[in-house]
């Protein structure tokens, strides 16, 4: 490609809206420009690298047995009313009605049709393993859209779901997409981390993220430096480094003014005590039912851990009124002592603690030196708090660290879910029907463009892995005017168009400067300036854009030192 | 792929609403299945043939410099606004609400985004051309979705729109398109015809279609086999065979009886007189006001016609009411004398006619030996008559005939209708402001599917031409189950496999028959049966799909030869 003839248009500024960098460079360096609020036109050099990323993924998803299908992206209200999703997805899904006024929801994902498809194309037991894929454009009203590509309303994604006559052999379908996702990302030269995680809206019995690995990162990824254990911060668990002693004497309760404190920090500091002396009563409403869970002053709840043990729907704090109407107290003084009408549970990490301080369901008041047992009863102990950083590894026991990451696939072992709903059964061997196993495998495919931003860039813009750049190799070509320099640049572009790599001309008028910029900033791979050295002695400067190394090739050598450079990038 | 691992749910039975031969067949051979009215999933096999008609595709507008870019599905009422056509386009345009209560067009076409793209990044005359192009899905509310993929509410487009500095550039932009439709269509190994079109609701200065001809085709194309003139029914020009005689004496004017006759059989049957002795009179409301046109009784107004010439934007036929008020008869009777209150245009062939039958304005009356001016007066005879086959060519004189076919692509002269009313504009050489000039072109990717089938069929099922087939070779292993056989079939599937030849080999359990009808039925075009000649002498049937040549190879020849056939299939 020429740059004459492409459409490549860098900015200089970008609209502060713009937040993190890849957003900012994505529109710096004119890979997408935004036509409303979380919809984005992309532009060529933007598709170029849409486009290599959903042929990798292509090419693994058909190598893993899987198999391409279309599915419409208006999709008729019945199935989704079916599985009860029509009511439960809320504002995100965009319904549409035609002209008769039937109802529609485009697609945020597609587990309806596709289950509605088994159930009438999947007869027996021989016909199982299947797994149908599709690359297309999904839809999520955002209630905030921004990042660009990272949280848009229509992006595309890549969805599979496989269908099993029975758990194990889902096991082994998740296994092998499990893999395929591991040789996808890998081929997309990305530093990746596969993690547990919490199946959330999906639902089912298991699921990983697959985390690109960078610090501006949205998700906390809590793993072990030992034993490679990994999982994303809703779902990690860990061993909390101070425990509590269950074998100090018990003090006498005492029930103490705290005027005016109440947060953990200013009950603790006005009674001189630390956080982890206190724990903590948070009330909730689960399902319209209230529920106490208590953590550890210096712990965070983790909802979804909460949730999760109460098979519940909807997980809500409850509102002043509701704390009100609980504890007879204002917010703030909520306790466990005398505390009725609700199941209190308690996380792992306070259950040998003794002498702690608590709220004591009084405006202005906690008690001090509470015990378990002597002073109030909880229904269980489970893991409630949110793992982190410095905690203990729950399988190997050393110390967890944690890292950022941005999530782009995610696998669900979703069981039976949709195919009980649905009624999506076969006939087994042994004569019976029953319901298809089910696992889907989502990657946000244009979400990937942005994430190798993060985990690529410095201060003069983006830096691409050699398997996603929309160009290989760029010609910068100073005073392209000048008949010997065009001679020259011409000869090499041909040659290298003819040699099948990917290549771009900048034959524009303008500095060196100007354009050794607009180079760096979409972040081409290698660069090769025809300039005055190449005219005057036949010598072509390198630079590689991710190095920074610069170094001087001949004429003679030119294409096979760079496409020996390319291979080496793409298979290392 | 091995069939027992692919989804090809072939069925004995369609549903009764398949009305064409191409829907029947791609439920038959199981392209795709119905989700709703007109929507649909494209099965695996279905996908395979998408997929390499969007690969032919996106080679040949890459190779004319076309830039491929994404542009979102949810497209911004406002823009549509700009240019008038969210009212204009009625109940066809799929509207959405977001949860802001913004409002959504679901793009059937993507001018407005496409035109909105480039008057913010092309700015001078240096940035053109410019062509961007996508292949996405779009979305019609059809009235009545029918035929399957061919006309249905959510299908896949390839639209391309080209911007040029003047009417000279725009024109070359054109025909680049132009020659790269031939050359996809030629590809895709379809037998079509471009022909001169209508602008319809697209508008613009003129346009081509692209039509796949079959017999079954819904369009009728006029096309002179002698000058290779063609055009389609709504647009084509011909001179009528019999276009009476002026040198005729004039008769006296008479008003006859005709109680109860009203079409033109029943008027000129009993009159005794032939339909070409008849003018028939058409009132219209065009934008709300009355016109009459005069056509030919045995010649058929063409509506397009008549609503270019009066630059309309709405033109119906008159209901009952409005004829009655407007000839103060009922509907049957309607003739040019004494009418008042509107203008009339006549048709070109009967501007020669003597002494013809025309209404009386008068129930259960008619006029014989009318005559122009000495009876009533015209405003102006224009081409106002559907061409048909037996007219002359207006560009040779030779005998016209016609040919049926199916619109896959279209190609539209757009000029500055968009431009102009978005204001896109750029800065030209002359330092002066220019609205760019503009050239829309489709093509309808999902429907190709159906037209090679319409155009590639027999009793017994698909047949694909070799660029579109999902597989190149099916290998029919009669009983897998036995050893040698497996052996063998293996041997050779994984050859061709190793060759890069698509292959599909059938390892289910089933009879010949069974096998053999299923490989007719989705089109295969070549076939080899490994059976019990191949087990004992070496030798493998082969039969070719669409021929039904029959004949035999040795095994170590069967790679070679199987490739040179494809090899020539793909070239011819």
């Amino acid at each position: 490609m020429r740059w004459s003839k492409a459409l490549i248009p860098t900015l200089k500024e970008v609209p502060a809206e713009a937040e993190i960098i890849s957003h900012k460079l994505m529109l710096k360096a004119g890979l997408i420009r935004k036509v409303a609020s979380g919809l984005y036109n992309f532009l060529p050099i933007g598709f170029k690298v849409y486009h290599k990323i959903e042929k990798i993924i292509r090419e693994e998803m058909d190598r893993a047995g899987a198999l391409e299908i279309l599915m419409p992206i208006m999709t008729p209200a019945e199935l989704w009313i079916e599985t009860g999703r029509w009511n439960l997805y809320g504002k995100e899904l965009v319904r549409v009605k035609d002209r008769a006024n039937r109802e529609y929801a485009l697609g945020p994902t597609h587990e309806e049709v596709v289950t509605d498809l088994a159930r009438t194309e999947i007869r027996s037991y021989r016909d199982m393993p299947k797994n149908f894929y599709q690359i297309r454009n999904k839809f999520r009203d955002e209630i905030r859209p921004r990042f660009g590509v990272m949280r848009c309303r229509e992006f595309i994604m890549k969805d599979a779901y496989s269908f099993d006559r029975n758990e194990e052999c889902a096991e082994e379908s998740y296994k092998i997409m499990f893999e395929a996702y591991k040789k996808i990302f890998t081929r997309c030269g990305l530093d990746f981390r596969p993690v547990e995680a919490d199946t959330g809206n999906i639902g089912g019995s298991f699921s990983h993220e697959f985390m690109v690995l960078a610090n501006t990162g949205e998700e906390v990824i809590i793993n072990c430096p030992a034993c490679g254990y990994a999982a994303n911060r809703e779902k990690a668990e860990g061993v909390s480094a101070f425990c509590g002693n269950d074998k100090e004497e018990s003090k006498p309760l005492e029930k103490v003014s705290t005027p005016g404190q109440h947060t953990v920090e200013q009950v603790t500091s006005f009674l001189k005590k630390t956080s982890s002396e206190l724990v903590k009563t948070l009330l909730y409403m689960a399902d319209g039912k209230p529920v106490a869970a208590l953590v550890k002053g210096d712990d965070e709840l983790n909802e979804h851990k909460l949730k999760n043990f109460l098979k519940a729907a909807e997980l809500v704090m409850m509102t002043e009124q509701e704390v009100e109407a609980a504890t007879k107290a204002p917010v703030g003084f909520a306790g466990p002592v005398n505390l009725s009408g609700m199941k209190i549970f308690a996380d792992n990490a306070v259950m040998k603690m003794k002498n702690f301080v608590i709220g004591a369901n009084e405006k202005d008041m906690h008690y001090v030196n509470a015990n378990f047992e002597r002073d109030f009863k909880i229904n269980k102990f489970i893991d409630l708090r949110t793992a982190g950083e410095g905690d203990t590894c729950v399988k190997c026991g050393q110390i967890l660290s944690s890292l950022k990451g941005i999530e782009v696939g995610h696998t669900f072992k979703l069981g039976l879910k949709y195919s009980k709903a649905m009624k999506a059964e076969f006939l087994d061997e042994d004569g019976k029907r029953k319901p298809m196993v089910m696992g889907c495998y989502g990657i946000g495919v244009t979400r990937i463009i942005g994430a190798a931003i993060e985990q690529g860039n410095d201060e003069n813009g983006i830096i691409w892995p050699m398997a996603l750049t929309p160009y290989q190799v760029i010609i910068t070509a100073l005073n392209y005017k000048e008949e010997k320099v065009k001679e020259i640049a011409d000869s090499v572009y041909e040659e290298f168009m003819a040699a099948g790599i990917e290549v771009i001309l900048d034959d524009r008028d303008g500095s060196a400067g100007f354009k050794f910029k607009d180079a760096e900033l979409i972040g081409i791979p290698l660069r090769i300036t025809v300039g005055n050295k190449a005219v005057n002695e036949g010598v072509f400067e390198v630079k590689v854009r991710k190095s920074k190394e610069e170094f001087t090739l001949k004429r003679e050598e030119l294409l096979s030192k760079i496409k020996a450079l390319i291979e080496k990038e793409l298979t290392k």
